[in-house]
């Protein structure tokens, strides 16, 4: 099987499991312990999160909050910060954002939605629009997770500083967090990311949060996380986080340049007489999304599982309506949102399974067509 | 290593991990994902529920809601059940209960605490003379974490739904799943649990929720959970919890008595001049604890661990104070809550490493005092 799919869930790395072994079977105490083990436990997470941390660059100028996965993140971030006036967004965000700050609108604050382009990421000047002075929160998605298009976020927060210095800037970054180069720069308060979606292990994430910005827990109990996050630390899956993290982080510019030149070869050898490309050039190497116009993606998608090709249709996490709300947002038309495909690479998808994956696809939509006219 | 913190958490089952292996290297797909990977994951999730429920007694009558942790259901129940007029829960909670309910007075709700008898368990007249016309939501945990005495929240939510039929009735129920015979009684509307405490995985719990009582989401997203809990399912971590209950419940009330013969064995056993026994008799077979009065319990389970035996002080999760909220709220004088000590067992538990524990405290406290004085 040639697993496409990364953006929805990656197989996780063997390192990573490897490192999380020792926390299951031998340092499987509770870090809170007072006792060997739970110190020694809990020395590993200081490390680990400083780890962490160091590969964004933030270092001694931000905080790590260990969540049970992006989701959590974003949503601590949201209800945490958005808790008056307005909260400023897009339409091309992941759901977790999307109907957290949609939610906001039963608790008193009004969430605004900046419209999105054809390929997903927002203009400056489209957030900016809706932030006044009571705006208390702007989330913008660094990666779209859709399409792979990416907003500057550090343009984008530093615009809404700018305009309202009060207003605190989130972005998610699970599509982005050890796939592209990227600092945090100080105008981003909160950055939320995943550890699943890189060789990490599912219900594992983290958020960033600046010093000095206070925060709000979203989880309360035991006081754990700093008072941040409460709930027995998972701490083979923050092993397993750092780890993944480190390997990703090591080769992400190559990495990143490779899979740039697979995906171009990929779509450069897809029957254009079928396919449309959705995906902007200068998006994420690791995402090419792209229509099947007229087709049935659902029907694609399991015609070529049967055929050993994994593939996407749009997020994972929201299965319900025909259409992708975020892919209805960049505007498309219906017989465009039908047929879309997403393909999302990892480090270790090699050039032979492009070269495969083309003669799948094309074979595919040829066999389709030829069963439904 | 004689470890006797399970009630902190469990060493993972072999083969619950066994178990989990199998989504964590092979079915890893997203299980919101409409290709046969995704099916096939998503088909295991709803066996796996299935099993779950079926072990309080529960399938056809309860939802069952997967969370990051006992901490997160208790939450989710109280920030979704406890919006109006006041919430009555005992001050014997663990901090899961406790501090989620005290956040309450923040939200314009109204938090009463009933006092608890010297073994840390409720009075049943003192919930009721907090419940009023106005209460939304009583929490009473199960099995009280730090002395290990069970509640009977069977007759305890009947008296309280029969005051105020409208008010919703939650349990803590991490420390008596997979270890007390318990079916849920209708009136209780919500119980929460946790896999790590059984040999399951960190990072996964639990909330059953009764059909057709209304619950919001305490994380928005996706839409995973039927719309009450997204992100990404921790599939693995279902697996394993899963499993380890199945094995737990096999063997319920045989590990039960055995492990009431086991306590009753140290307890006999411990050097009276220098222990107090602070657990009842009839609470959990798994959970004793006592006092070494006048001795600090920190230092003993220090001493303790350099000495091959791992013991726990009242809640692993809250020890930033020096005296345990729980155990003060139980009466006990300044010297008695000194020197708490928490022995937790697993089924795993021998009749042997009790022997040797015996041997290890009795010896640890005298050197104790010979270094003291």
């Amino acid at each position: 099987m040639i697993y496409f799919d990364n953006a929805a869930t990656t197989r996780p790395d063997s390192g990573a499991l490897q490192r999380a072994a020792e926390f299951i079977t031998e340092l499987y105490y509770n870090p809170s312990a007072r006792y060997g083990g739970g110190f020694a436990v809990s020395k590993s997470l200081s490390s680990m999160r400083e780890s962490l941390l160091k590969s964004l660059g933030a270092a001694g100028r931000y905080d790590l909050i260990f969540t049970s996965c992006g989701t959590e993140a974003d949503n601590q971030a949201i209800f945490s910060c958005g808790r008056r006036g307005n909260v400023v967004t897009t339409a091309g965000e992941h759901a977790a954002v999307f109907s957290a700050v949609s939610e906001l609108k039963n608790r008193g604050v009004e969430p605004r939605f900046a419209p999105v382009e054809r390929d997903g990421s927002v203009k400056i000047e489209n957030i900016l629009s809706l932030v006044d002075e009571k705006t208390s929160l702007v989330s913008v998605v660094h990666v779209n997770n859709e399409t792979g298009a990416i907003n500057d976020i550090a343009a984008i927060a530093r615009a809404v500083k700018e305009k309202n210095p009060r207003t605190v800037f989130h972005s998610d970054g699970v599509q982005a967090f050890g796939k592209l180069h990227f600092l945090l720069p100080q105008e981003v308060d909160l950055y939320a990311v995943s550890a699943h979606k890189i060789g990490g292990l599912k219900g594992m994430g983290a958020l960033f949060k600046r010093k000095n910005l206070p925060l709000s827990p979203h989880i309360y109990g035991g006081g754990q996380e700093n008072g941040l996050r409460s709930g027995t630390e998972n701490t083979f899956g923050i092993a397993a986080f750092a780890y993944a993290a480190e390997e990703k982080f090591k080769s992400l510019k190559e990495d990143s340049l490779r899979l740039r030149t697979y995906r171009e070869k990929l779509f450069a050898g897809l029957d254009p007489s079928f396919f449309t490309r959705l995906s902007p050039e200068n998006g994420s190497p690791y995402i090419l999304t792209v229509s099947a116009a007229a087709m049935r993606g659902e029907v694609l998608q399991r015609m070529l599982w049967d055929r050993g090709l994994c593939v996407g249709t749009g997020s994972a996490c929201s299965s319900k309506n025909r259409f992708s709300r975020v892919m209805t947002a960049c505007g498309y038309r219906e017989d465009v949102l039908d047929g879309v495909l997403r393909m999302s690479f990892s480090p270790a998808t090699t050039e032979e399974e492009i070269d495969i994956a083309v003669g799948i696809l094309n074979s595919t939509v040829k066999e389709y067509q030829r069963n439904t006219h």
